[in-house]
């Protein structure tokens, strides 16, 4: 993977701003090797993402940071810098459920996803085996319906800890309290085993069989203090038949809730998720 | 196409009924050329669809029905029995959005769609000219807030008249009154720009990009006395982007709607949906 | 649609191009509403697609062309500009199969696609009375084993005096003879009825059959003079199974296929679609 | 999963058939909970699968091979009956590459997938840790271009020491000998990294990348002296552009490969696949 840095931005939309922007990377020589930009015409807010050679630049990313304080200052940016080196510390908690958490663990030890994984956290013991194989801390934290407060106490503790940049719901299966959702708010990605805003809550799977869908599926999303309701990273379906069971349905979305969610943690951590309101731009 | 009888079975399931069921037939000396079963273990009913080439048999439709009647008393089975060169009457309604009726006068006229067309009926006038030059008539009964029911009542008179036996809602965007939907239960078809039970009801791309989900969908359905509720056919879905205004989804979502409106409208000339409850098997 | 010039670029990739570009633009007032660029690794090239208002540009288009070409020149670039309510002329060939040309006048009358339609020619008369329902003129130009330079000596008369900026042969069935290739190149669009590479050539749907696979797929393509191996715009495939024969391949295919010519023909229509040797860049 | 026997018939197609076996599993109380025929009017060839409820018949199924074989001779019938509970026992090949490998075993290990695993033969070590966490025996057959004749030996040596019904290779990358090819007809799967006939032999994503194609695929098939030619299980395909490198599809693909040959696998384990000739029936 090259070196780059990664720059985010989302303003007002208004004439100037990419020959703005550009004319500052490429004074500096700075070369772009991707550019994205997207203006809504709705909203009228313009998001963009450019990933420029780390070596093409004369300087840190730091010194970065300040020459470009002021253009972002004259147009109102909320803007972000990244260096494609510094992985994102990735923190995943799961329950009994194991395909969604094996997935991202081998995704990670096969290199295909860039990150680190200083430990996986779970309300059981199960995985403990799978997860130490990798060489990554397990943590056991039982929860039953009189020790949520100190469940989810310990959990933050422990995500704290271990500094994450972000954490995945692994098919967690556990409502998160307000707080921490407020805390990582736009870090926490869910794996939700239904095509948003269908069956939402509990059991979508046997809420499909009930409605006779034709199309099961799988949403990945940000969490936020509404179940199930933040904004959608991606979706996808799979095509069933009256011959699936429930247990069949249980079975064929695992595929599809792995890739949706290994799509939707790559997108994150290579920043190319934007949000907007409860929408996202995805460069 | 090759010239069958379609034999069509619903019952409680037991032991013998494929064996009592194809002794009958080939003690005939009838050639099954398709045969389709599905045991549902959950509601303990058992579904079955057979063709058999109408040559093989020595004794007419009637005849057949006559003769099978015993074991469909034995079985307690709901049953019904076809020929597939008797074309069905199928009237379509239509509003101004011309892209799903089109879709299915094209394929009804280069031969893919095997049934008659009576008549369009349409609450505008606008389509009348492409009706015609199909050489299908066209009637025009107008609606509006105050003449619903007087409108409704034209309608019910004109699809009688032509003796239909199906109707095909192509995006015809009126909630038909109760009567009709008993009348014609099972034989209502409608599309629902939208994948259900997301966004039912009105302007579901409105509500989709609302919710910013990355895929949209369409539903093709039997009409029930409950909006967008009823047994669904068929479904399918194409990814958009935050890149597509919702303009550019109703574009796209046409797309959607017209394949899957015309794969349910084949499925259920060819007698393949058998409904159950709220549900279909589709053979 | 909003009234645009669309800015097309191809060069060799270097620091400063987007700074470049955009800072013309801005300096001039331009809004730029959608930009798209590419810097391909391996060739090193870069492609670049920038829609702008033409109302925020105080100039004519071509007085933008004389402006810019100062900076076309710097960076040796192969470029273009095109008016997005300059409507191009796409001249129709067919043959006796109506299922693309039915769908390219249908998106073209019901305004989805932006372009006129001078006229269509055809080696059968079959398709004449539908054409001619849309105002279109269509020309029979017929064709033996005998006449092939005379036909298409017609057929190129008819396509100059009509001035068409682009042919798209919708089911044409006949291989075009190479001074037609070179005059329109990168200006013929075919549809293949076929996933290529698999069956290039002649009945690629009895080839599929004998192969037994699994999918089937059409291929949007720029005709060269290599038969089928031209610069690819779209794909997509369905699923069949072993019930499928040839025939049922024959009809499902015919919704692949149209699906992929006409999402193609919109891409050039766009000018979205960039060639670079034998492949495309699609913005 | 419930305990059926599962009754596999290939014949060629005339009247009487399906009654006939019918009536001879009903006629001993046996009760149907799956049934699939398929009748290929090309070849004439009849195909069946039922499976049959263990506990509702009366006798073994030795017992039932016994009294079964009179039809079979009777109606020149292919056949096999298995049973569900008789794990098969699949040994797997693998090279370096570990997404499919890793992707089978974990299906087996959560009991997604239905059989035994005795053992996994690579040409490197690489993934031997992963393989024996499993607790399954790993044999490590190196090989290079001066001992290939005595590294397959030694591979079938092991296939044959674990009495291995099928055999799946993995990404295994080498040309299985004719004779391997021949013992285990029908019985060695192997995924191939495109869309065949697309891309037949070494470095598909290469090949795909020179060609400029815009979905990319893979087939999972039985293998056969012909490279990359046999009968085909499953495809499928997935949607790439132009930013999408060599590296990139490899990548891709990897996910695409996984899916295929697991649910080629799958269908096997359930003798859901008929062969005849260079294709598959699948029910």
């Amino acid at each position: 993977m090259e070196h780059t840095y990664r720059l985010i931005i989302s303003c007002p939309d208004r004439v100037g701003i990419v020959a703005k922007v550009g004319q500052f990377v490429s004074s500096h020589g700075g070369w772009i090797v991707e550019a994205n930009h997207y203006a809504d015409p709705v909203s009228g807010w313009f998001f963009m993402r450019h990933c420029i050679k780390a070596e093409s630049l004369p300087f840190s990313i730091d010194e970065f940071k300040e020459k470009f304080s002021a253009i972002a200052s004259e147009f109102s940016m909320d803007w972000a810098i990244s260096d494609s080196k510094q992985a994102k510390q990735l923190v995943l908690l799961a329950s009994k459920e194991s395909h969604c958490l094996v997935d991202l663990l081998y995704r990670w030890h096969s290199g295909e996803m860039h990150c680190d994984i200083p430990c996986v956290i779970s309300n059981h013991d199960d995985l403990r085996s799978l997860v130490e194989w990798h060489g990554i801390p397990f943590f056991h934290v039982p929860v039953d319906k009189n020790n949520k407060a100190e469940h989810f106490h310990r959990v933050s503790q422990i995500i704290a800890e271990h500094k994450a940049d972000s954490v995945v719901l692994a098919r967690y299966m556990q409502i998160l309290p307000a707080d921490v959702c407020s805390t990582y708010e736009g870090r926490i990605i869910n794996i939700h085993h239904s095509f948003l805003p269908s069956f939402a809550g509990a059991k979508p799977y046997h809420q499909a069989a009930e409605r006779g869908v034709k199309l099961i599926g799988a949403t990945c999303h940000y969490v936020t203090q509404d179940l199930d309701a933040g904004p959608i990273i991606d979706q996808d379906v799979m095509r069933i038949s009256h011959k699936d069971s429930v247990e069949d349905m249980v079975r064929l979305g695992k595929d599809v809730e792995k890739m949706v969610l290994s799509r939707g943690v790559r997108l994150h951590l290579e920043d190319r998720v934007l949000r907007h309101g409860n929408k996202t731009i995805i460069f």
